[in-house]
């Protein structure tokens, strides 16, 4: 799975797994490092499956913020 | 907010916070309650709110499963 454009103005990855419960300790690795970045995702959790969706609310668009936080979410 | 019926077929409520961080909480908090019920609910997790959405795959639609997870979230 790779990081998609949407409408040019979020990207989005949809990360699988084995069952909820690893999708939801992904999730939570997710929003701290989002709270260390100072820059939040949406994040859609279910059964064995998360998507993450980056976007600069500020700006309605992408910004340099959302590929370097999409990039250590890559790494984690 | 109270649970909404959507389409009959599943049963969703917004819930507020002051932040991410407080977002996330509650998200951990719904998602541990989940494992322990053995009955999984979809979460959207973005910044101050998460819109946990209940519904059973199995039948396609609502069973009494998603209105006792629905009661114990509230309790949360």
């Amino acid at each position: 799975e790779a990081w998609e454009v949407i409408e040019y103005k979020r990207i989005e990855r949809k990360f699988k797994f084995n069952d909820f419960k690893e999708a939801l300790d992904f999730t939570v690795k997710v929003g701290e490092l989002a709270e260390l970045e100072g820059h939040h995702p949406d994040i859609m959790l279910s059964w064995g499956k998360v998507v993450v969706t980056l976007t600069t609310h500020k700006i309605g668009g992408l910004s340099e913020n959302d590929f370097i936080l999409a990039a250590k979410i890559d790494r984690l």
